[in-house]
């Protein structure tokens, strides 16, 4: 074990509003190993998991998250082994993931964090059954709702969301339509995931595919992107028809030019919900058992975008705001330290 | 009576995308007032309703709505008294109403029509047990659902629905906050129609006012307007926030900047729902009786602003869109018919 600590720092913000991580916000710096304290512990970190929210510890999200000050250690969704323990609930070799430094270590008293359940490794701990599947599984079964026969619709169809919404509504007995851009990533989504079509809103017009393709309208809209996207979805919303506001990646990046289409909500009957992951707590085990189920007897099929090396992780950080990930953006910064 | 039938005819479409309806869309014929066949009735109209439908007659809604070509007869909300009857269930001297030819004559099988309840005149009738008060009772009851304590706002608080849905808020025991253009209809709203305050758009920073105003945010929103005002409304709305998309008067100006702040539905755990009124017909009874019993015993105070005239009726039915009216407006192109 090098007695090196690899950190990301927060650099600055964007320096422009409509901005999103630029590579010179990441700040890399090397630290000593910290030592864990009473009630402590010190995991090495082994994956990083590139989440939408690496954006919102950057800028801030309004009434949720402070942005982190400039020459803070970056913080993100990561995962790893504890090889030193302070604290009675937590042993060496234990793995555990939540939001943490991301940093080749961290010290935790094991708030927030979780641990894959048992027979899981950690990036299925991580993502399927962590908070990538659980806004999946939230935003399709309680929000969306599908049913049998439905048409279903997913944008940013190829991210980590997306790919187990898609697989979701599915398995709820709908016609699931992905959103993603460029022609190998849609291929992708019908041979790899599962989808029964997708669309390419790089090179397509979403708003004519969509008409074409679900001619009596769309039942599910289960939004990662906003903006054109929503608007375009909104065109062909069938009459009482459900949207899931998960994500609005499309914002996150550019203010955009918004939504036009909103009135179209109340020719419809159009119900638009958005929801915060952390808030629906009380979802959370019948999601894990449940996905975890789905993972064991290959109902879904795990789709993980793996960079490899601490310094690739700007790079994956930022590309899964341009799309360019197929599935989980995961970054793998160490082989697991062995006992 | 007469032996004329003024019509209001569709010269044309707006010229312009982002144009209301100009005066000169409004044609204007006479006619010879028609003879009822077997079945039918006539009714001699006294009342011109303007809703914003009339926007949609003369330029569609996709899916809802063909719009009139030019040369059309002009439909819309009106109410009269029958003059000749060859229908067993109508009498002349019944009144009716609904839409339909917006001309001093209309002739009718009394399908689509409504009869004002007994004991409440042709005005009421038409608009607080009609749509106008039905939007109101089944997008703030039934979508809107506040609770004692909440604060809900309304936007084109001064319009026909505002003024109505505001009242049932204030009954359900919400701290209730109208958003209206221009000072003298602010000072009317609290002082006429019971809000407890009321923000003038055209003068104030709306998302600042509701800022000081609900610091703990908005708990309901019952929208008229969109756009801008939406967006405002999405900045200050309260965890768990319900937003009723009743109408988007904004967008039937002009195309408008579009809203930029749906994302805050997912941080917010934020629904929003938009209402077709003719397909909750099955809340009209219910609606009808409550808003009743609340007109009779004063807990309701109707406010119309009535034009005077046939010739009237361009103006009025345009001025609902840059909300030149306080409250529903109307046009009395005649004194009701004595027998």
């Amino acid at each position: 074990m090098s007695d090196i600590n690899r950190q990301w720092q927060v650099a600055h913000a964007p320096q422009s509003e409509g901005m999103c991580l630029e590579r010179s916000c990441f700040g890399h710096v090397d630290a000593a190993i910290p030592e864990p304290g009473e009630g402590e512990f010190l995991i090495r970190n082994t994956h990083f998991a590139c989440e939408p929210l690496v954006h919102a510890f950057v800028r801030g999200v309004p009434g949720r998250i402070d942005p982190l000050p400039a020459g803070a250690v970056m913080q993100g969704h990561a995962g790893g082994v504890i090889v030193k323990s302070n604290h009675p609930d937590y042993a060496v070799g234990d793995r555990v993931h939540g939001n943490m430094d991301w940093a080749d270590y961290a010290i935790s008293t094991g708030e927030g964090l979780q641990r894959p359940p048992d027979g899981y490794d950690l990036p299925t701990g991580m993502i399927t059954l962590g908070m990538t599947g659980l806004c999946a599984y939230i935003g399709m079964f309680d929000i969306g709702q599908p049913k049998p026969g439905d048409v279903v619709v997913v944008s940013a169809a190829a991210g980590g969301i997306g790919v187990i919404a898609g697989q979701i509504a599915k398995l709820a007995g709908a016609h699931v339509i992905g959103i993603a851009g460029g022609a190998e990533k849609c291929a992708r989504l019908v041979s790899d995931v599962g989808y029964d079509v997708a669309i390419d809103y790089k090179n397509e017009d979403v708003t004519a595919r969509l008409n074409e393709l679900a001619p009596e309208g769309v039942n599910v809209f289960f939004d990662n992107v906003g903006g054109e996207v929503l608007d375009a979805v909104l065109v062909n919303i069938a009459n009482w028809g459900r949207i899931v506001i998960c994500g609005g990646i499309s914002g996150y990046d550019h203010p955009g030019m918004g939504v036009h289409n909103i009135i179209i909500m109340a020719q419809r009957n159009v119900t638009m919900q958005g929801f915060w992951y952390s808030e629906h707590a009380d979802r959370f085990d019948e999601g894990i058992a449940r996905l975890g189920a789905w993972v064991k007897d290959g109902s879904i099929r795990e789709v993980f975008d793996i960079a490899q090396g601490f310094e690739a992780t700007p790079d994956a950080a930022r590309g899964i705001f341009s799309g360019a990930n197929m599935g989980k953006q995961l970054v793998r910064i160490a082989e697991e330290p062995q006992f």
